[in-house]
């Protein structure tokens, strides 16, 4: 798969492109936080984006880019949860279709939300490669377009018009933080944040159990094969090969986080900031965490990704 | 106990005393949540308040009204918890002793905030009287100005300035409806919203198991007498007599749910706006829900009056 990286004016067309629809997100702080850490934390509230997921930008920006030609054919993606729901979503925006293929296991709450959001599920087995399968029989029999989840330039674009909002918003921030599953919005929000800011440094947040890009990095090439085990039910993914390169490419830098770091912040999420997010969410600030002497002193903006929880089914 | 209500200047006093320390919160919205409800709904999120609760907001104006003389022998107060953290808060951004007085029963999570944030505890016995009396005892014994929870001019000034703010991000708003317990936050809710716009609906939603505001507006006098039983802690309080007053000229209707409706609209805003609120919070939506009819096509202001829950003790 042959995907180019988007352009900060890409981004910028991106942001113009889904202002009708997204939701331009606040930005949270907490001075016990910020006294517990020794730092200036920014947490960007994703989890507050339209059906509850950073996803939503990268989707609509994609929907919104079809020719009235394609669109009409409607969209395919293969998804764990958020971006299926964020393009069943962006895809009701423009009143077109949306085919979901969705893998045994994705959290229920995920699957409940999607449905009613419109689209037509397609379940199948979890692996990667029985997902892209299923996505391309879809495509075939329908003429959707094929929106991928993170391999794709307008959702690459979408992902990245939140740190042109962040840095609005948080003036003089020095280090972003993101998740890091398939790179798609660690990709986004460095080109964007470099674009601004070269200064600015980028880190990635990544489970231990899924520590693929982190692996990747270390020895210079993509791997392309693994699997995953994590809580993390978001970042359970292989980072793209373009993402691969973005990462490379501004430097950023992956901190891995165990299960247990990601659960023990996203407890402290809930009980300070009073947000609910995911286990995903909550590696940025499992990571910082961890490395609390390395990030003293900073201003960082961490992005808090979703809050697509199963409130029936917490891991504590 | 003869304290007179504040006047809407004295709310615009109010906010510009706790604009260098309180929380300009946000207001969100739900797409979904308006479709399901056929109105449109704005909430206003102090959960997100400093402390997790709007109560900061008049802790904070009465700590910041104090003489020097005054405010060098502290404050004290008696609370069920979140009143209790917002004074020791606000107490701490002026440097001075915070006392407070809580019952036993209140939530373990409430009392550490508490502690936490500074402050000295003395325990009594839950009932309304063993509290107002050990609180007269510290208050003799150190000299400290006593800030009553909901009773005091310069508290229901504090909370009127969430709706100075409400109605500045929400233009339009033709109701309003926030929790009833002690009735600070209705008074001063009411008496800034009618400076501004008498012709904007107030309603009180109330426990059914703590309905003395009810029971005391529908026979026209205060009941001084109760024993509520509701899980909504933050609730569980009479009504004042300045705020009764304030309840009736300004025509508040009170809604009562049960605890069981209030539960459940307390899942759907955890679920749906990915908040963490209090059950407390939750009975504004339960009321909304509850007379869906009637509240159909208006634009709600809806107040999130705090998020201090025991995560490892859910009620469903």
């Amino acid at each position: 798969m042959s995907v180019s990286l988007p352009s900060l004016d890409q981004i910028h067309d991106a942001a113009a492109r889904i202002a009708p629809h997204a939701i331009l997100t606040p930005v949270l702080r907490h001075s016990a936080l910020d006294e517990m850490l020794g730092a200036q934390l920014y947490f960007k509230c994703e989890n507050l984006q339209c059906g509850g997921a950073f996803k939503f930008r990268g989707a609509c920006n994609a929907v919104w880019s079809l020719t009235e030609e394609q669109a009409v054919r409607g969209v395919v993606t293969h998804s764990s949860g958020n971006h299926g729901n964020a393009l069943a979503m962006a895809a009701a925006t423009r009143g077109i279709a949306a085919h979901v293929v969705v893998p045994d296991g994705a959290v229920r709450a995920k699957l409940e939300a999607i449905e009613k959001a419109g689209a037509i599920l397609h379940r199948c087995a979890p692996m990667i490669a029985a997902r892209e399968a299923k996505a391309a029989q879809v495509q075939q029999t329908t003429g959707a377009t094929l929106v991928h989840p993170y391999a794709d330039t307008h959702v690459i674009a979408g992902q990245g018009t939140l740190v042109l909002e962040l840095l609005q918003q948080s003036r003089g921030l020095d280090t972003i933080i993101t998740p890091v599953g398939g790179g798609g919005l660690s990709a986004g929000c460095s080109i964007a944040a470099h674009g601004i800011d070269p200064a600015i440094a980028m880190f990635g947040a990544e489970p231990s159990g899924a520590d693929d890009a982190a692996q990747s990095l270390a020895r210079g090439a993509r791997i392309d094969s693994f699997t995953p085990n994590t809580l993390c039910d978001g970042l359970r993914t292989l980072i793209g090969e373009p993402n691969f390169h973005a990462l490379r490419e501004h430097q950023v830098e992956i901190i891995t986080v165990s299960d247990e770091e990601s659960i023990q912040a996203m407890r402290l999420l809930w009980q300070t900031l009073k947000l609910v997010v995911e286990i995903s969410s909550a590696t940025v600030l499992a990571a910082v965490l961890k490395q609390r002497q390395r990030f003293a002193g900073r201003r960082i903006g961490l992005v808090l990704t979703g809050g697509n929880v199963d409130i029936d089914v917490l891991p504590w």
